[in-house]
């Protein structure tokens, strides 16, 4: 029997899966997913996304000693430590700590998809070393994308496209969102940065003064790290 | 202000949008909405989609002399007129007369959508005459499309592409599930069957032997009549 490859388009959907099923890659590229993977990458002990500001906060209140990480329309809130740019999580900066991510769209995403096989988290950071370990796994595979409240993304989306690409040898069944994602990426690849640049999304944070943190989520595999759900913590996946 | 032209990739999304802020067009390519237009141009005085066969059955009950629709795994069930099939709504067939139709996945999404301004029938079959209308409409527009089980399918995102295709001389504002079925389109148009071939939808209807209704919903232009719900009935849109 040929195994799965399904993309959910956006976390609205993920009750139409049973995700017990599958092997869930969460994707919020601009920019949750991929200051996780940097993070990981660079050698935070663990990442913990939380929905609101509130929750996030009360994790000092608990006294962990933990950074945090909260922002609202691209400011970091007043007595946090750092907000979501993935230039925050250096190596100088989280190399042995824990942090804790205010992300909406891809706690919701990850959240809806606990009960899964397993919760990895994929990036254009990450890429290669992610599908090479999807490859030799031997489940069905469901790419969760994030998108943007509840509805869909194009940069999510075309990411999916990529994971899609690169399991072709694989004897892999495609549903029609993957077949899309698929062909999106590759209209997409060669000019990625252009491509998104007509999004709805890359707008709003250009408004937000953040193309830097765009241009950075773009960049393909410059991290070797696959982060995965434990309990509430995302840590490094270990081969 | 420029208008939205957004697109609801399926009924599940139905709920993220104001629909009182839309004219809202169905779209169930195989094969509700390509019937319903073929079948409305062909003469019908009115098409009342239904869920449930049951449903269906209960027009009867209720004395009234309306053609039912009904079929299960392809087949008409027993007891009623026809079935799905587009070759089914012919004038000799329907002309004058009241079709009672069933139709999960469109009858779902016209039911989500009622409180539009507007909600109008949209396929292959009325495509330009469709658009023609669209851009003398003053208002944000909704593709919906109806997909299958909630969830995504290829043929209905394809043919929000090529309504998107038709209103780019218009001045809208596209969200990012209008790019994308638009490049799709622009993908598929110059063979459209070819395309359509490998998504999952058109290898569920090969099985049930309606290759022949496939090919049929996706001619262009063929029909000049745009449908539109009045209380539960979808009748011919007079201009």
């Amino acid at each position: 029997m040929p195994k799965e490859l399904h993309v959910c388009l956006t976390p609205a959907l993920i009750p139409l899966y049973q995700v017990e099923d599958y092997i869930v890659v969460i994707i919020d590229i601009f920019r949750a997913t991929s200051s996780i993977c940097y993070g990981i990458d660079n050698g935070a002990e663990a990442i913990i996304p939380v929905a609101e500001v509130e929750e996030c906060a009360a994790y000092r209140e608990m006294g962990h000693d933990y950074l945090l990480a909260a922002e609202r329309n691209g400011e970091v809130v007043a007595g946090f430590d750092f907000g979501n740019s993935p230039f925050s999580y250096t190596t100088e900066k989280v190399s042995g700590k824990t942090v804790v991510l205010t992300t909406t769209n891809g706690t919701h995403a990850l959240h809806l998809s606990r009960s899964a096989k397993k919760v990895v988290i994929g990036s254009f950071l990450n890429l290669t070393v992610l599908c090479n370990w999807l490859k030799n796994q031997n489940d069905n595979i469901l790419l969760v994308c994030a998108g943007w409240k509840n509805n869909f993304n194009l940069e999510d989306t075309i990411f999916a496209g990529a994971v899609i690409d690169q399991l072709k040898s694989m004897n892999f069944k495609w549903d029609d969102a993957a077949i899309s994602s698929n062909d999106l990426y590759r209209l997409a690849k060669d000019d990625l940065p252009g491509y998104l640049a007509k999004t709805s999304h890359s707008e709003r944070l250009k408004k937000l003064g953040i193309e830097k943190d765009i241009a950075f989520c773009l960049n393909v595999d410059i991290t070797a790290s696959i982060p995965v759900l434990q309990g509430e913590k995302l840590v490094k996946l270990m081969p």
